[in-house]
């Protein structure tokens, strides 16, 4: 890891997206550590605040994180009537639980995170993304996703898988069977939401999580929208639903008082309409 | 320059977005000059194909240009209503021209460039840039931007402005001079597009733009739309109209026949009324 630190620019370096790289220049290494699962970094960077990095891929920036967590968040929970049971897989960061809590509808919240380390991590070190964690509201369970989600039938409003790469630890929240999973977990009218990187990345992914869910799901949308520390400075939400309504616009339109009462900084209503409309390129992909 | 080019990784420098850096994986430098304006430099990216570098700035590349050369034409061409008489400030590379010319409402376009060095090497090494250089409707004439502005009266129905960073050859076509200068130059009912960077980088930028631009011009709107190798991964793009139509959707909407005809990639209908739609932390900004 420590070539990545060369002249103190950290470098991200991932198979997935072959000669392209970004780099940050970093002040202080925070921490550094391998858990169970994962390589572990957290640096203070020169203009980006603090820095979360997992087996060498940027997870979250201080000054980008919010787009991210935001539309992870809100796309699905405002795209579901009452959404009063969410399940987050993965987001052991707490970012996307930081969001899905300022919803007052949302009754209870499980967060399924495989790797124990990234949370005490998170709370030690990224202190402003744990803020819900220990809220009344959550459940923390440390289990790998697939296997928590084999015994639930019925019990979701809403799922979000915050997983990282589709390679690593988080390789089968990409496979079918997940996703079958994920439908037997929901209850009637219920929705998913899934990273699926930028459409200029991956447009193979996409088109294979596209035929997939369109045979178990009678709603699939993608929407993608800017994230500046993200392979090719965004990143696609993969949009399932049991419920038939259209997900490109929420069914529960957050008012500009709401909005400000949730210090939102990047979802609004309109953007919601807005990211899921794709350039051309993205739709003869079959999007 | 050539620290640039370390373990053959061409890697992006510009004060302009410190603490942040872009590379690409080289496989061959095809050019490497200087002329009187800047450094110009070509080379074979492993995964981006060609790619043009001006001042140590990723200007294109071939994986990902049409998004850019798609928007900074398209979008202020079908916002007017009749558009004969275009005229492009900067793009000498180009790749904004052969978008312009797919228009069979455009009867001239003049091309000013300040840098013949950037078409010359362009025609060498980016052919599929430089299609329309040679074309019946245009003029190419090389010159500073401004200068060449100053005799032109009710001349146009768009203006695009095609330069490259607020530092270097392009600073002039930042500042407020250069906004009245194009206002004189457009004929009744005329707009302008200017590129503007990402509104996570310069937000005080964007908020000095939008200032100025609403005094002189009726209708002034900001677009931000995907583009990988630029910074933050995207591009915003300033619309100014005399004409007092909406600017955030098209006056002139393509049919799908017609976009397949222009061979679009990126540019839709539908795009073109969603990238006016910003996140909200943009619009604290002004916008």
């Amino acid at each position: 890891m420590m070539d990545a630190f060369a002249s103190n620019w950290f470098t991200e370096t991932c198979p997935l997206f072959p000669g392209q790289r970004f780099s940050l220049q970093v002040q202080e290494v925070l921490y550094s550590g391998r858990s169970d699962h994962q390589d572990i970094l957290v640096f203070q960077s020169k203009t980006y605040g603090r820095v979360l990095v997992l087996d060498g891929v940027i997870q979250c920036t201080e000054r980008d994180e919010f787009a991210y967590q935001e539309m992870m968040a809100h796309l699905p929970l405002t795209s579901h009537p009452l959404p009063e049971d969410v399940l987050i897989v993965g987001g052991g960061d707490g970012g996307v639980l930081r969001e899905v809590v300022k919803h007052p509808e949302v009754k209870r919240v499980t967060l399924c995170e495989i790797d124990k380390e990234v949370t005490r991590v998170a709370k030690l070190h990224l202190p402003w993304m744990t803020t819900a964690i220990d809220h009344d509201k959550v459940t923390v369970v440390n289990a790998e996703g697939s296997t928590f989600l084999r015994e639930k039938q019925h019990s979701y409003d809403v799922i979000i898988t915050d997983g990282s790469d589709p390679i690593g630890p988080a390789k089968s929240l990409f496979e079918e069977n997940y996703y079958e999973l994920l439908k037997q977990a929901l209850k009637p009218g219920g929705l998913i939401c899934q990273q699926t990187e930028s459409p200029w990345l991956f447009p193979h992914l996409l088109r294979n999580l596209g035929t997939i869910c369109r045979q178990i799901y009678p709603e699939v949308r993608l929407a993608v929208a800017s994230m500046p520390t993200y392979p090719c400075g965004e990143m696609g939400y993969l949009l399932c639903s049991l419920h038939t309504k259209p997900l490109n616009e929420p069914q529960r339109v957050l008012t500009e008082v709401q909005q400000q009462e949730m210090g939102l900084r990047f979802y609004t209503p309109e953007m919601h309409k807005a990211v899921f409309t794709l350039p051309s390129f993205a739709h003869k992909v079959k999007w």
